[in-house]
């Protein structure tokens, strides 16, 4: 825990501000790397140049602040969101290119827990500029959740989603589910989607629904996230809908699975557990091939298993104003059988999401750290 | 559908607004009656006097407000949450009030729909005093929705409440429940038994949670509730807490139970259904006893039940932000099968209540009327 607060201006503030905005428009198309935003606030205080990091390969939010900033730069303040990196990536490192424009003091948001690329801010005061760390930190760490804790965990965010009625149904006891939560909510979904890696659905969903998991009617720049789906014995069919060549698909199998039947189909072999294949397992294949963010889509038994595994970095529900009293539930077996055990989450935000509420939880801190 | 908008002042809106803020002060005490506020403004449209309708047998809401203003309600306006009175119950009618007192004009905000004291509008009218109707209408009878919806269906409103996890789960696979919901939400539901005429419970809550009803921990003015346990086969023992002297209880029991192990317990024999006893039946039991509201406390099968009569006219859910992934669900079967059945609410409001999330709900009208 931080002692004390940031030694900041009010004009500093509200540049972080703009500049966690700024950083949140390069969601869904960063990863591998984080969302960063920066402001570049010329001698006077005045705002001189903005910029985001809006693509994994391209330039940093440094680089295109400085650039808006030009000769403005000289003498003035970089805001940025996250710790200028201090390696050589694809692109120079920020800190450099922070010294060549003359700043004289950088405030940042949040360290950088990388080990390639910490140390920037050391870099940036041993070259004589003024180094302020930890402004609107909780922020901007929120906005970056995903890669912080990708970074921590050397695994990716997982963010389950589900949808239900008020008694936490997700279909009536015949199987019919379509539609439980409204137009507005499975718009919604495709945003989360868009804003994804990678889409995870259990075979029982794909059974079920014969899913198509690529995102429609999202505007704005984002890449098709992968479709994964966690089918043991690769019961999936050819033609299956997400086959299909709209976006990447993985079928996630157990190790001796025999897959004969799907050429041409990538396909991923982990090791089996006694419900299915390894949810860590699962996780760290995602990770190799560059995935930071996975929605989980469910199904409840799916979700139960991520649930008991840990797994669960962030949870949405969308919860239709209706009562069914019976069909199966959102979340399955999980491996909780007291109410002590129970996971227990906090409440970041509740939305109307058009007659439906979306909830917005994280798993407390307190009872596993 | 009313079609016009009723012709009121700016002056006339605030007083109504403010007469049903004092109309809810009455809320839990005025049973059978409604709740009433009225505001008297004078001649120049200032307030003169407001009252509202206290307790069952004491004076109704214009009497207090009439004597509040004294002489300045001559040539005044009355503004009163509902259709001033016609009939002479325990008091005198306050239409007769109203002429006696000289007010010139009258605005109201709900009709009433009772035979015996309905005609209170005309009565004034009558009298040569300018009458207006529906001002505020909708949040005037929301404010008396317990009364009206008594009187319109000839039996008691039933507010189901429930607390379970975002999961919808009420307790955990081993049985476990206490305590899911927070301190808050558990004093917010005392608060709902104190505006409640009686508490009812299943058999099953009454053997898993000996529970005891009664209302702890509420200020102000209320009535203890009647607490209700509907007990088909008279299974509680005298030693039930519900049993103790804090405040009266019932024992609803099928028409042919022996209940001779229970000598001195208040009894109501009701029909047998194939689920245990009659829920119009016993609806109708608690009606001819005077209980308006009705706090349905569940558990689930009893819930399942309400449901399926079509018996539940309000839904509180007290949501904790916890997933469990097993255990039993908030409602049980309601007779749904499919989703085009579930029975859809209408999300009244969202509140948090400590940790957890206090969502209020009715059943929409539209399916069914
Ligand atoms: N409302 C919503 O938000 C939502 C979202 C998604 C789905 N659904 C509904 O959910 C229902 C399907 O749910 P479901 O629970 O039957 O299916 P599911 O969770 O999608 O898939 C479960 C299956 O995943 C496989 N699996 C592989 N590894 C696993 C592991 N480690 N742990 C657990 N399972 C593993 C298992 O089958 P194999 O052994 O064959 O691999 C398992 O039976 C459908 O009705 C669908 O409509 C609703
Ligand atoms: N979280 C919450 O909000 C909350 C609230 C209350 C209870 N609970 C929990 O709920 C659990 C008990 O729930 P439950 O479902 O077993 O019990 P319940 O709903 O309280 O009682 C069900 C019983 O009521 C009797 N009954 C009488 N007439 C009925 C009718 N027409 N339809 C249905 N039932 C009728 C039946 O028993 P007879 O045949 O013996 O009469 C039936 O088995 C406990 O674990 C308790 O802690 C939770």
């Amino acid at each position: 825990m931080r002692q004390e607060d940031p030694v900041a201006t009010p004009g500093e503030a509200d540049a972080m501000r703009r500049a966690i905005e700024l950083a949140a428009r390069g969601m869904g198309s960063t990863s591998p790397n984080p969302v960063v935003g920066a402001v570049i606030l010329d001698a006077h205080g005045e705002i001189a140049g903005e910029g985001w990091h809006q693509q994994a390969g391209g330039p940093h939010a440094e680089v295109h602040a400085l650039r808006a900033a030009g000769d403005a730069a000289r003498g003035g303040t970089a805001v940025v969101t996250l710790e200028p990196c201090n390696h050589t990536g694809r692109t120079g490192p920020c800190a450099q290119a922070l010294i060549a424009a003359g700043v004289s003091r950088v405030v940042y948001a949040v360290a950088d827990p990388t080990p390639a690329a910490t140390g920037g801010g050391a870099t940036l005061a041993a070259a004589g500029i003024d180094v302020e760390s930890g402004l609107l930190e909780a922020e901007a760490a929120r906005g970056n959740e995903v890669w912080l804790t990708a970074a921590r965990e050397q695994r990716p965010f997982v963010l389950w989603k589900y949808a239900s009625t008020l008694d936490g149904r997700i279909a009536a006891a015949d199987g019919t589910s379509r539609w439980i939560s409204s137009a507005a909510s499975r718009a919604d979904v495709h945003r989360l989607r868009a804003e994804s890696d990678a889409v995870v659905v259990g075979s029982g969903t794909l059974r079920a629904d014969d899913p198509h998991l690529a995102v429609r009617g999202v505007e704005g720049t984002f890449t098709q996230p992968l479709r994964v789906v966690v089918d043991t014995n690769a019961k999936i069919t050819p033609g299956a809908r997400v086959l299909d060549g709209t976006a990447p698909t993985l079928v996630a199998v157990a190790e001796d699975t025999d897959t004969a039947h799907l050429p041409g189909v990538d396909v991923a072999r982990l090791p089996r557990t006694g419900s299915g294949v390894s949810v860590p397992g699962l996780l760290a294949e995602l990770y190799g091939r560059g995935v930071r963010s996975v929605l989980l889509e469910g199904g409840p038994t799916l979700a139960g298993a991520f649930v008991a595994a840990g797994a669960v970095d962030k949870v949405v529900g969308y919860l239709a104003p209706a009562l069914l009293g019976a069909g199966p539930a959102a979340l399955g077996d999980a491996g909780i059988t007291t109410i002590a055990h129970a996971l227990r989450l906090d409440v970041a935000e509740i939305e109307r999401i058009g007659p439906d509420l979306r909830i917005t939880a994280y798993p407390s801190r307190t009872e596993e750290n």
